[in-house]
Formats: C-alpha cells, structure tokens, sequence
C-alpha cells in the first residue's frame, strides 16, 4: 500500500468536508458510491456514472469470487479495469453476506464456509485471505472480515459476534501489516454492537487500537430504522479518530445520509437509488414517485423539471412508464441514473453547505421538507 | 404532407448514393435503421445510437397501437418525440404481423383483424387507417397495409396476397392523396410476389403506377435464403422508379445488404444486429463470435482491436462474457451497440465507395473476405 492519504478540510459542527487521494484518484467527502456488486452498476453503462460525477464505486468480495472469480480477476488485473472504471473502488469482505445468505454459511472462529447460492461450490472466507481476494480485486479500500448481525437478535448474541469481530480485526490487521508492500489499497475496521452503546464503545476503543486507514459502522440498516440507526451513529460517529475516514455501511435514503453526515460520517453506500430505479421508483425533489403507477401513463412532463441533468429534464414520466410497461431494460437504467444523479447532487450540496460553514441550515431546511 | 424529397446523387453500376430530405433531417443513403419496434431501441440508449450517427430509425405500427397505444401518442404528438429521437423515422404499417402473428389475425378484403398477443384485444387494420394510425405515430416515412407472405407459400396463394396487396395499394394511396394536407409523413408502396418473377413484375407495373414516395421490397427475408433473396433483389429493384427510394424490408445480414447495394437498393430495416447483440453475437472484420462461448473467458483483448468505437476497443471480451454469464442487460446494451456501429461502418463504407465510384471493387474486396 503507497499512495492513500485522507484529510478533513472543514468542519462544520460534527459534518466534516474532506479529500481522499488514492493511486486511482481523489475522492471529495462527503461521498456516496454507486454500488458494482459484481463488476457492473447494474443495466447502466459505467460511462453515465463517470459522467455525472461519481469518484467511487463499491464492489462486493463475495459476489466477485463467485464470478467472475479470482484466476480472471488476477489476469484483469483487478475488477476496475476489467469494467472499464478509471477511479478508485472500495469492496465489502464479504462480511455483510454473513447475514444476509446466513441459511448459506456456517462460521468458526477460523472464518465462514459459504455454500455459493449460483451452484453450490463452498468457498471458505478467512480474514486473512479476504485481504489477499481483496488485492487480487485491486481494492483501493477494502473490508476487513467481520460478522454482520441481523436485527433484531439478542444481547449474547450481538456481544459474540462483534467479539469475533475484534478477534477476526486483529488477525486482518496483523495480516495486513506483515504484507503491507504487496497489498494494493487500504484497509478499514468495522465497527459492530448493534444497537448497544456499550458494546459500539467496547468494539470502537478495541478496533481503534489497530489503527487502520478507515473506520466503517457496520450492522446498520438491518432492519432497526431510522431513528435507531441514527440514535447509534450519533454516539459513535464522534468517538472514531478524527483523521480517519468514516463509512456508514448499507445506508442509506436521503435523511439517513444527511443526518449521519451531520454526525460526521464520510461515505455511504447503498442499493436504494439502482435497485428502486429498476423497479421504478424515482427520487424527485423531497418526495419519491413510483413511475409504474399508472397515474403517470398520460403524465408527459419531463421526470424532473428542476434537473439540469439529461435523463431526467429530457424523458417523460409517460415514456418512462411504458419502458417499464414494456419491461425494456432502458426504463430501469434510464431512472436508475436519474436517481444517483439526485444522490450525487445531494452529496455535492452537502458539499457546499459544509464549506460555506451552513450545514445546520441545509439540514434544517431538508428536514423542514 | 409537405417537405420531402429523394434524390439520387450519384450511381456506379446499380448502386446508388442518394439523400433522403424530411422535415425532421436528412438521410444519407445507403442507409441502415436500428429497430424501436415499440418506442426504444431495446436496451439501449438513444444517445448512444446518436452518437453513432444513424439518421433514421424504424418503429412498428402494430406494436405502437398494443403499448403505448394510440391515445398517449396523439397526446405525445408522435412516437419519435416520446422516445427523444430528433431525427426522422419509418414505420412499418403491420404487414409483416399478418405473417409473423399468423395465428392471431385474420384476413378479409376490407383489412386484417388481430388479437393482442398481450391481453385479447381485437383490433382491426385497414389499408385506409393504417395511414391515420402512422399519422398519429408522425411516422416520416409510412408503409401501406400489405399481406407479407410466408414462405414456402404456393405460387396460387403468393398471387392471390400479391393481388390483394394491390388492391390495397390503390386503396391507400387514394386515402393518402385526399388526406395529403393533414398527413406528416411519406408513403411507400410495397412490392409482393414471393420469389416469382412474373408476379413481381405485375406487383411493380401496377403499385408504380400509384407513383408513391419510395418503394419497398416486401416478402423478403421471409426463409428464402440469401440466393433467392438476391436473386429476386436482382430482377426487381432495376424496374423500380430510378428516382425513387428503393427499401428492402427486413433485410439482413452484412452480406446481404452489400449485395442489395450492389442492385440498386437505398435502405434496410433488421433484428440481426441488436437481437443477435442481445443473445451475445458480436460482428467482428468479416466473421461473427459468440461472447457466450467459454472460449472467451480469458479473453483479455478488446471486442474489436481494429474499431475505433468506444465499446469495442473498450470493453474486453471475457468482460462481455461476464456481463451476459451474470445475465446483466448491460452486455447485451454493449453489444448491439458494438453491431450497430458496425452496421454503421458498413454502410458508411459503402456511401464512400459508391461516391468514389469503386463500388465493384468494394464489393469483391467484401466477398472474398
């Protein structure tokens, strides 16, 4: 690992303006990544996201070993340029996959078998070799290994996992460190307890101890809300260094990310605006239309009138209903980009509002709405 | 009706180099036309099928009236606008249906009736509201009802349909010529008799004699071959108006059309490069691979070294092969584009060699390969 730097270039009460530079490029904070699980933005050519502005994706370990697997990962050398995405990358571990094909996998303390969902084949996660998979897929940020919770679920039982989580992060980060000089990207700590403001404190002095580049809340947006999830970054956001880079994992809707960027969270990731966009659904100003509905059928102004942005000053809700009507593929990616181009812009205002010192106001008037 | 013209700019041999001038741009010919069957170039944005430069596209009668059915198109003012294309469009009048969708229609002197292949609905064609409907669609170039007819059909059942598209053809060009005022686009007569000289050669004295804006090649591309297909191109374009557009129909692939140039044809509508995109098929110098094939899984180099297309030098060939493998309609949408430049190319290169007056040479250097 050589060139990976991070730096907060403003505050603003907890919110935090900062730069990420790695060997791909540099990453404004803060940023939400458009989500690649398995070498694509799902239906949507990658030319569209570097055009509206997008400086990092996110691709998933577990997904890439499954396909298009490791030896053709090695040989492309790395997921990026195999795609054709010029910027940097972050990848998850695997570690959410715990939970959500948990019917799938068994965990020791040595690691995780999966049983692949496509054909069966096993796969045994460690989190040493995660590291090396990781580097393989050319991550400029990549995940240790860790045991996502689901919610709700016991006490004992979020103690144990994020118990193994601190055991699993101190085996990374050893790993990590004894091949620093082969490893291409950087790595971060994920922090776990679920909704327990003990256990967060325990896994956070724990995990901190190591030093990573990075710190992620992980076992969020599992299932426990808004306010919950918010209640939790809110204590744990402020606690993690301050010269590290903060990522909330899986989040979120727009509030969720404005409010755990007003509580100094960095970058988000998440599957609401492609996975939405295919079925439908559109982010417009403050509300979100559903263009299946056949309310739009005879609704021939533009998706968004306010967008500058071409997809959605240029089609029709009518068009766009009867592409997803006729179930051409067009429809979905068509408001898939509309609906990152909204992300974007909501993360570009943010932005602004951090360094202009106004973050309190934007919130405010984004609540008010 | 009001501006449109044809005019043949230059000829080697059969071949023609001509400009096709609508209201909505102009056309050079030998052209080929993407197909948006229903109002989108499946998969695949319209920008990119801009930038690739095609001047026209086709659409389909038929299927416009099923999805998005007459109303929203009166209220879109016509289809090209609700998909944003800018450029001028075809449409075919649902002829080729009465044969593809043998077993939903039925066939009387006065029209065709059909049954929705979606949801039951009847609905009936005539050579007279066909022209509305393609009105309503703003078609710049409208087909008349015809009977296409399969094939291997009897010679007695080829005529019978060939007289029947006769009589339909003066029945439309009469409606056309009292409604002229009032109707947006052209209007092309279409030209039957299967593979029989003599009947094609009545089809011809008698549909030329409506003086229609261009002429189509119908029945074509229908299991003939490509032997028989030219053979018939061969005897029947050469009759046709010198000064009017020639359209052969559904046709096809690369060698097909160069041979269809070669005898004097101007335009061509066909599946092949976006279907076979879509399943996998890429054009590629002077022979077709197929991305499924596992042969292309470690298949580093670019789909097409020699393009200068962003997708084929880009985007790899084990890439390709992942997408289509994680079935991501992103591979198909790359694809089709790949063959669709390609098309472009070629028809391109055939403008230029004709404009050069080297056609013959063009055509032999094509065939040896």
């Amino acid at each position: 690992m050589t060139k990976f730097n991070f730096e907060v270039q403003k505050v603003d009460g907890y919110a935090r303006k900062g730069l990420i530079k790695t060997k791909r490029g540099d990453i404004d904070t803060p940023a939400f990544m458009p989500i690649a699980t398995q070498g694509a933005i799902k239906f949507t050519p990658i030319e569209f996201i570097e055009q509206i502005g997008f400086d990092l994706i996110l691709s998933n370990t577990y997904h890439l070993l499954l396909k298009p697997g490791l030896d053709r990962l090695k040989r492309a050398d790395g997921i990026s340029d195999y795609m054709c995405w010029k910027k940097p990358l972050l990848t998850d571990s695997g570690g959410f996959q715990v939970m959500s094909l948990s019917k799938l996998r068994k965990i020791s303390e040595e690691g995780v078998k999966f049983q692949s969902h496509i054909d069966g084949t096993s796969y045994f996660l460690t989190p040493e070799n995660v590291i090396d998979y990781q580097n393989i897929i050319k991550s400029d940020m990549q995940m240790v290994l860790d045991e996502c919770i689901k919610y709700p679920e016991n006490y004992t039982n979020v103690k144990k996992a994020m118990e193994l989580s601190l055991r699993w992060a101190e085996r990374s980060r050893n790993y990590y460190l004894k091949k620093k000089n082969e490893i291409y990207g950087a790595q971060f700590g994920i922090i776990h307890g679920g909704v327990h403001e003990d256990l967060r404190e325990v896994s956070i002095n724990e995990t901190t101890q190591f030093d990573f580049e990075g710190y992620a809340l992980g076992g969020l947006a599992v299932g426990e809300g808004h306010k919950k999830m918010i209640e939790v970054v809110n204590y744990t956001a402020p606690q993690l260094p301050e010269n590290k880079i903060r990522y909330l994992m899986g989040v979120g809707r727009p509030i969720d990310i404005v409010e755990a960027v007003y509580r100094g969270v960095d970058i988000f990731d998440c599957v609401i605006p492609t996975r939405e966009g295919r079925h439908g659904l559109a982010y417009i100003g403050n509300k979100s239309i559903n263009l299946r509905n056949s309310k739009f059928e005879d609704d021939y102004s533009p998706l968004d009138e306010k967008s500058e942005y071409f997809v959605s000053s240029k089609y029709s809700k009518s068009y766009l209903n009867h592409l997803l009507k006729i179930k051409d593929p067009l429809g979905s990616m068509l408001i898939s980009l509309h609906n990152l181009n909204f992300y974007y812009n909501l993360m570009q205002n943010m932005r602004k509002a951090i360094d202009r010192g106004i973050f309190e106001d934007f919130r405010a008037e984004f609540l008010r709405n």
